[in-house]
């Protein structure tokens, strides 16, 4: 049977239920959009994926294939198993949300992955318990020695994409970041949409 | 006037309240002691904080002298103004707490960090809200080039300090962290008490 793939629309999220052994396969269509990436003990919202939980499980700064992310109850929930976007992907950078674009300048109301989670999730009837530290697909974030960040293009290409296996029954949410003045999404300033498929 | 000196004791938690513009020094009494620590809006304990939002404000791994912390909100909360410690503090791992001593071996109830800052607040009359990821101080978790981390032990030395100056009025807490398998305190695995004082 032909899996369904659902879109998520430029600058706006979208969320699903997904069943423990099940993959959700994350699809950068049009190459260059970071997609913030949540999920949720779809028993319990209070429980979600933690990258400050994650880091000291992986002892990495960022996880690559066959590493297990966990919750803020240190619970697997997501194992990254294939990844054909270059590794780059962001865990240390905070959901853009108002008052970001506030200190980028911008005075009046801008799309933002903060309230895009919560849209996602209403869309399932569920509310957000707080807005956790994403896991930013295709977000290039790279570090110096010094300890130094910088905003800079993906490195996916049309078509790149990560699958994530379901350690526990969850919820997963996306926003395909609407940020269009930091370079993150491409030069072009560009948000797209991006695609999941769950299998 | 003299300032009060106040005890962290070893394995537990303090929190004080504190003035805008005032200073909090952060003192390693014995050396290699990590410390936890935490703030809250003083007003408002909903807004914290938040090593996520603080990253991409100053765009490093972690703060320097003269670099700003923002909370949740992006509000300046706290600046580093000193430190004689070496430079190396983390924001990349999560508070110790009662799962991760399950997943380290141990089988009794164990001092964590989580709990520290729920008591350190009970002192003062206040639940927090949830455990924020901490500004963990003279916690010593170096990157290498590819992403990967190590615990080693801290670079600090008997009466090393940071100085902390508060951007709002806040509550500060802290947590001695009482984590004795792995070398973050020094490799005698023995946790000590830490000081601090408010100017």
């Amino acid at each position: 049977m032909q899996k369904e793939t659902v879109t998520i629309p430029a600058r706006s999220g979208k969320a699903a239920r997904v069943e423990r052994g099940q993959s959700v396969t994350v699809i950068n269509t049009h190459g260059s959009q970071v997609v913030d990436t949540w999920a949720f003990n779809a028993e319990h919202l209070g429980e979600w994926m933690s990258m400050e939980h994650s880091r000291p499980y992986y002892m990495k700064l960022r996880p690559e294939v066959g590493d297990t992310l966990v919750t803020n109850e240190r619970r697997p929930i997501l194992t990254l198993t294939e990844d054909t976007a270059g590794g780059a992907h962001d865990t240390l950078i905070a959901a853009c949300d108002a008052p970001r674009y506030g200190l980028l300048g911008v005075t009046e109301y801008h799309d933002n992955c903060a309230d895009n989670l919560t849209a996602g999730l209403a869309e399932l009837g569920l509310t957000k318990p707080v807005t956790p530290s994403p896991l930013n697909l295709f977000m290039n974030i790279p570090w110096t020695e010094g300890g130094e960040l910088s905003w800079e293009e993906p490195l996916s290409e049309p078509g790149s994409y990560v699958t994530l296996r379901a350690e526990m029954d969850l919820v997963i949410a996306f926003s395909a970041c609407p940020q269009d003045i930091l370079p993150i999404n491409g030069r072009a300033g560009q948000p797209t949409e991006a695609h999941f498929r769950i299998d």
